[in-house]
Parts: C-alpha cells; structure tokens; sequence
C-alpha cells in the first residue's frame, strides 16, 4: 500500500512533513517518528538546525529515524536522558474521522508508540489517501517470536485473520529493530477502535499493536500541495 | 542474486536437497539450514519422517527453517539438548573450488556457522550457479546496531566496501533473527580466504561474518537434474 502511493503521494507528504516541522521551537526535546512522511519533518528539521540555528534534542523510533536524523544533522537524545518530550511528530498507515490511527506498515510503532506517550502533544503526518471514515486498514501487532501461535490464537478468537509478516532481504519472517516478529491482522471495519484497543492490549505475547487513541492534531497533505489541520 | 535465478534454478536446487536429505540416517540428530535450496532438503526429511518413520531430530538455523520444519512434520530439539550434531545441511551464497564458502545471503549465516561448527559433517547444498573457481561474491556480515559505524570503519580498513542491509517490509535496515543489522561488504575476488576470515573475526562489533571454512562436502544440483558430490 505504502508503496504503490509513494510517488503519487510524495508531493502531499512533503507539504504534510514540513508543516509539522515548523512546530518546533528552540529548546525542545522532540520525537521522531518512522516512514516516509516522517521522513520529510525530520529533513526540515535538520535543515532549520543547519541553516536556523534552531536548538532542539531528538528522540528517536527506529534505526531509519535515528539514520535520517543523523543524516540531517539533528542531534540526538534518549528517553532515559529525556523521558518527556515536548512535542512526537509520526506518519499513519490510516487516520479516522475521531483522529484513531493505525500504524506499523513500517514495523516501527511499538517504540513509536513509546515516544508518542511520552510527549506532551503527538501529532501525525500523513498523505490524504490515508483518511478514512473508519478504520479498515490490518492491525500491524508486533508479537513475541516464542509466543506466536499462542498469539494466532488469540487473535482469531477476536475474529481477526492474522498472517506473520516475511521478509524479502533475508529469509523467513520480518524481525522488528526490537527483535521481534509482526503479525498483521485483518479485522475488517473497525467500529470500535477503543475496544479493540483493549482486547489487543490484553493478549498474552503481544508486544504492542498498532492501534493509536492519542493523537492530538493530524496534518493532511492534500493535493496541490495544502496542509490541512484536524484536532 | 537469489531471486533472479530462483525459477531457472528450482530443478537443481531440488535435486540437491533431495540428494542430502538421503544422508539422513535413523538416530541422528541434524542441523538444518536456510534458504531456498535448504527447503528442499527439509521438505525431503519430512517426507521420510512421514512415508518412512525415519527417527530424527532437528536443530533449525532460522525463524524460516523452524516454520519449515515444523510444516513438514520434522520433529526439532535444541543445541542446549543436544550440543553435537550428526550431520548439517545448508546453502550457499558461493563456494569456491576449495570448498570454501560464503553465506548470509538470508541474514542467518550466524545460528548457521553455530549449527555447521556443531556438526560431525557439515554438507552445502546448491546450484551450479553458486560455483565460483575464486569467491568474489560480497559478504555479509551481522553487526551490532550499536556497533555500525565502528565495523564500517573496520572494514574500510580491510580495503572493503560495507553497505548496510535495508529492509523492504519494514522501514529502515533489515534485522536478523538475533536481532542485529547486517553489512554487506565487498572485497572483490578474495584471494586469501583463510586470511580474510581471521581478520574479519577480529573486528570489534562484528557478531559473525559470512565465511565458512569448514565445509566436508558441496551436493551441486546440475542442469538436467544430476546431482555431483564434491569433497
């Protein structure tokens, strides 16, 4: 999905990504999420470091957050250092008209979801093909790898069609920066993600899933280049 | 590499998995690799497990090998159980016409140099396309996330070419199953293998590198489907 709108979209994401960069302000500790909407915040971050001079401390998701921030020249932090942050910047596999969000295409949201409850404000960027009414994208769950069956079960027991996500550079399964493996579960429409929530969180070998409830803004890309706010 | 001669080669690989298979005797117990060709040889062990009621144990190498195994019904124990394995079987990248071989194409050579050095008899399956009279295939070597920028700067020193695996189901770099990074490194033809391998061994941050010098026998799936022993 996330590649066959890359290009198409990458226009909307560029506009959503730099909208949200302007949020930071001298002195904050921040949050840097995964995916290629993120990407671009995390670019004209570090070009408003560059060429602004703008003081501010990253906490990053995932290795490719941690590479693109060293890249662009955002100096970097940790949660131990820094266990609140100021504002969490991250992309979405989907967004619902009450600002629920999946995410985990990127096999990223279980540290993203760290950073996202450590901050303050959590805002997510994303392109318009990711708004829906409501959310019927799978569920990325990241699970332990000794666990998996027992966690098959139990997501067929919420009705759900779990497939473990494989690889295509190494053989066998996807493995998370944290080592562990994702299942991505279909559960069709979700009518209601706060319950979902809840039933996910409890399963036994689960890690973390990919649903969000805490977003506070979501900054659109629309076509032509606009950004959109919804609180 | 793998995935352009996949179809053209199947024929071959089939013939030499099968073929290795056939060294499994009742009462062993066996390290099984991973890898396309490898699946042959775990599919066939299976089979006699199945058709034949042969008596075996198996240690897998990888997430790919356990669901392998598990799927064709080959009843699997640890090196924790059993520590001394009768016989290995697993792939290869490129054998040299010294037997030497290189591995890591599947982000698993690590648990696979545990297994082969494990093992009484460590037998490489493979196609005749992984035939090299020298190596000079890139090797890939499983590195420390911590460590990346230490071991890049390493192999430099040993005149290599390190590019960091990326993942492409997930954002971000591949993860092994133990999870670490990987480095594929480029040292054009390897003259010295021998001298290679101990000084990639040294390097600091480095878990494993790809070079395996042990190998006892190479089962090479040639067109047409023979199958030729080299010792």
């Amino acid at each position: 999905m996330k590649e066959r709108n890359a290009s198409a979209s990458s226009a909307e994401k560029q506009a959503a990504g730099i909208a949200a960069a302007d949020l930071v302000e001298d002195g904050m500790v921040i949050g840097l999420g995964t995916g290629s909407t993120t990407a671009f915040a995390i670019a004209e971050v570090g070009r408003r470091v560059r060429e602004e001079g703008l003081d501010v401390l990253a906490v990053v998701t995932s290795y490719q957050a941690e590479m693109l921030a060293i890249e662009a020249g955002v100096p970097l932090t940790s949660l131990a250092e820094h266990p609140v942050l100021d504002l969490a910047i991250d992309g979405a596999d989907q967004v619902d008209a009450n600002l629920n969000v999946i995410k985990g295409g990127g096999a990223a949201h279980t540290r993203e979801k760290v950073v996202a409850y450590s901050a303050k404000r959590f805002v997510v960027v994303a392109d318009d093909s990711k708004m829906s009414e409501k959310l019927n994208h799978f569920v990325p769950v990241e699970v332990l790898p000794y666990a998996r069956e027992l966690v098959k079960k139990q997501m067929i027991d919420l009705e759900g069609v779990p497939l473990i996500r494989m690889a295509s550079r190494k053989d066998g399964p996807v493995i998370t920066d944290n080592g562990n493996v994702i299942m991505d579960v279909e559960f069709g429409t979700i009518e209601d993600p706060a319950e979902l929530y809840q039933r996910l969180s409890a399963c036994v070998g689960v890690v973390e899933h990919g649903l969000f409830l805490n977003t506070d803004e979501v900054y659109v890309g629309r076509k032509g280049g606009a950004v959109e706010i919804i609180k």
